[in-house]
């Protein structure tokens, strides 16, 4: 099965939530590693880390790498570059998602802010750019819709190993279990 | 066809991309009217009239309402309370939004963040609670994939009227049109 994983470009400490939210993201949709490019922040890491601890699975933080040395380490790999961004194929009206399916090769989702490098648009960066519908959204939307459509749903009743805490899904009030 | 619109609960200054982030989602997803329940940002509002002016479409945002007076109103007109949170029903492995549909009634989605009143979960508020997967992620993340299922992807090619700039999805590169 294809592997994801998720590099985070552009973020600025005033972003913070906006981050942990598009990590967070990618943990429940199924991703197991996450690039926070060319900065580091620790308070993102932890707040991650914190989740993961609780709440289960096996998700690897990195930080701090330069997009290009990440970009060149995966393409080195044998792995494909797919950058989200409004201006890219629609995954709705395109075959985009049946292509990248369709190599079979480890994906690595590129999600930018408003101003990216217009190298990632480029052939010699991005294998694909995917879009999730042509307007101005969210990186934490595009990503979330993506893997939805990627996993075909299935990332949402995955078991995370190791939790302490899990939720039983109820229609009203709150139903939560913790692991002795 | 039911008409669907968004009420964010539990901004906070700081969380001023984020609900940007939110009422985009909201938009770029075929929601015609946000509210920014309980308190007013009125930064939140430019940039959001900024977007919807230069890409078109009907947003109406509105803010400052209580919540309980949002969901009376709501109700009143015979419309139904959908609540997104993780402690919900898993939108993956139940038939919740099938039965959303069922109802053929106009749709006000909830998102907040993480310490919502406990009374949002009870049936005298919401009358279904959706989880999108049942792991901690993201409001922002969970209204997109919510909607993007309801609408069955259709809202992702849905043109918006009165645009004066426009996408022409692309491969590689970008391309713009404006509108003279």
């Amino acid at each position: 099965m294809q592997k994801i994983a998720v590099l985070r470009w552009g973020h600025r400490f005033r972003d913070e939530r906006l981050t942990t939210h598009v990590a967070l993201t990618a943990r429940a949709f199924g991703v197991c590693e996450f690039i926070l490019a060319d900065v580091k922040d620790e308070k993102i890491k932890a707040t991650t880390e914190k989740i993961v601890q609780r709440w289960g699975g096996q998700f690897d933080f990195n930080m701090g790498v330069s997009w290009k040395n990440a970009v060149k380490e995966w393409k080195a790999k044998n792995g494909i570059i797919v950058h989200l961004t409004m201006y890219g194929e629609n995954i709705q009206t395109s075959d985009v998602l049946q292509r990248i399916k369709a190599t079979r090769k480890d994906v690595l989702v590129i999600v930018g802010s408003q101003k990216v490098p217009s190298e990632f648009y480029s052939e010699k960066i991005s294998d694909f750019n995917v879009a999730i519908g042509n307007q101005p959204h969210s990186e934490c939307s595009s990503l979330a819709v993506f893997l939805d459509r990627f996993f075909e749903g299935k990332s949402l009743v995955k078991g995370f190993k190791g939790w302490k805490i899990k939720v039983v899904p109820k229609p009203h009030g709150k139903h939560v279990i913790k692991h002795r």
